[in-house]
């Protein structure tokens, strides 16, 4: 694969070109690294969405609806659908059925499921590669679904713009059970499935958390959306909270600050793959297993082991 | 602080000194690492417990009878409490002051909690190396209390020699909900509050899930004890279950092989902190800081820069 030929046909938003070049990038290995440095000139355009939320929140209805309105509008959306193939979260699996049915073959919109089994790590990499790719094919908005239950899964969400967390008023008492991370992260709320009981004194319980917690209310108070996702209520609102809380990022300077911030955890993220890859040679790894066995027997302490690897490594 | 002559006082258990002791490892320093390859000659004697399950499921009760009863045996225990201080689970600090009340003033119990706050990605290792402490100490257990639901967490009550996941009836859903990383490091399961409806179903929900997935029931299948932990019932079952997980885990040697296999990670991570510590230098930070205007811009892609640091530390 000629790299610069490939890249010059993203434009043309080919879903066989892209996919492809996405799983090349998965990899991980040098090629991937090539493709990255190569298409990178070409990114930095698209907006990037994060929306994530517990399981059963409605986020993948939320992510169809949000779509779709933005294909009326005329702009393109990839997707990056994290955790489809959990086996305990068959309701992911379920949205994403209906996603690629209602959303799937339209010509401007890109999805892809990024599965969270047998990548633990290296998962918000791979999301954020991904992503670069759509950048530089030229989609308007890239929007991150995540479960939020995983570090990973949160970090993806914070590498975007704006990230909204999607709650349900059942919820209530999850919203004291949620993990702080959750909070922290939201740019604002959306209280999906706001037709059923509950869905009032749900917004007061998370305003009361909000006004809690520690906040700058002078520069962003997160608000809270009330919507019904599967009848396309409120998506309009949802749509117009992105567009004035990406004024607010671009009037205060925060956009190039975060954009910022994200790039150094990124590099620093690269940085440190890169040396965990080059320590661990094979020569190293048969060090390590071979006296494995001096450790248990109290013979070698394992920061001892450590300090002698570190030291062949830096002696190479 | 001469680290030797501390170190020689850990037998008597004198709490302070532990404590202290425990405070110095947990800064991750070269002190640190002075005083964990001291005292490690003195560790490997002591049996680790992990106990983990979701929030609520009375993992702090279960943990204060297990200890009772082992106290009642004349042996000595250590615990360490994962995650007292979420502000969403103040459940478990409440678990902590009861605990503390009960077994907090024996001589032959020593509680430490750790925060997860603030130090994502540290917890696992800062727990193992407490763990060290304790060990070299002389306690006969150690219990890991962790709550499962961040990888950190997993990760501990996987380094423990036996783990037990700890669920209540009413978590039928959260059973299917569950990340399969809870049911994958079980050795045993306890079915708490059984004395509560649903406890049978709940138990055959369990050993259906526990049937449908892969496992190698020659070797180890894991059973379930239905308990009442708050009443002291079944506990010595728990305990009975411990010693017969044990003593398999002897005969089958696979007891040296898990603890080589954590010894493994355990080498890893300390190389891999090693490795990071070392590379982002102030100089290297400041290099990184500069060039993120540059990468926002699309002018250096973080890969290039990735590289051009990696190779400056290389070259160093």
């Amino acid at each position: 694969m000629i790299i610069t030929d490939v890249i010059d046909k993203l434009s043309t938003k080919n879903k066989r070109i892209i996919s492809r070049l996405i799983s090349k990038v998965e990899e991980g290995n040098s090629e991937s690294v090539e493709i990255l440095k190569a298409l990178f000139e070409k990114t930095g355009n698209a907006y990037r969405i994060g929306i994530t939320g517990p399981p059963g929140a409605g986020k993948s209805t939320l992510t169809n609806q949000l779509t779709k309105l933005y294909r009326r509008q005329g702009k393109t959306v990839g997707i990056i659908a994290v955790d489809p193939t959990s086996p305990f979260t068959g309701g992911a699996l379920l949205g994403d059925r209906v996603r690629m049915s209602e959303i799937g073959n339209d010509p401007g919109v890109f999805i892809r499921s990024m599965a969270t089994r047998g990548s633990l790590g290296g998962l918000s990499k791979k999301s954020i590669d991904a992503a670069d790719v759509l950048d530089a094919a030229g989609y308007d908005y890239i929007i991150f679904e995540t479960v939020g239950v995983g570090q990973s899964e949160l970090d993806i969400a914070q590498a975007a713009d704006t990230t909204m967390v999607v709650l349900v008023p059942e919820s209530g008492d999850s919203i004291q059970a949620m993990k702080a991370g959750l909070m922290e992260i939201a740019d604002f709320f959306v209280l999906n499935k706001s037709d059923r009981p509950g869905a009032d004194s749900a917004k007061l319980a998370l305003e009361t958390i909000l006004m809690l917690r520690d906040h700058d209310a002078e520069t962003w108070m997160p608000p809270i959306i009330q919507a019904v996702a599967s009848e396309n209520k409120a998506i309009d609102k949802i749509a117009e909270q992105i567009e004035k809380h990406k004024r607010f990022l671009q009037e205060s300077g925060k956009f190039l600050e975060n954009r910022k911030k994200n790039s150094a955890i990124r590099v620093k993220e690269i940085v440190e793959k890169a040396l965990r890859d080059d320590v661990w040679s094979e020569e190293r790894i048969n060090q390590l297993q071979n006296k494995l066995s001096n450790i248990v027997k109290g013979e070698i302490s394992p920061y001892k082991l450590a300090e002698e690897i570190v030291a062949d490594y830096k002696n190479q």
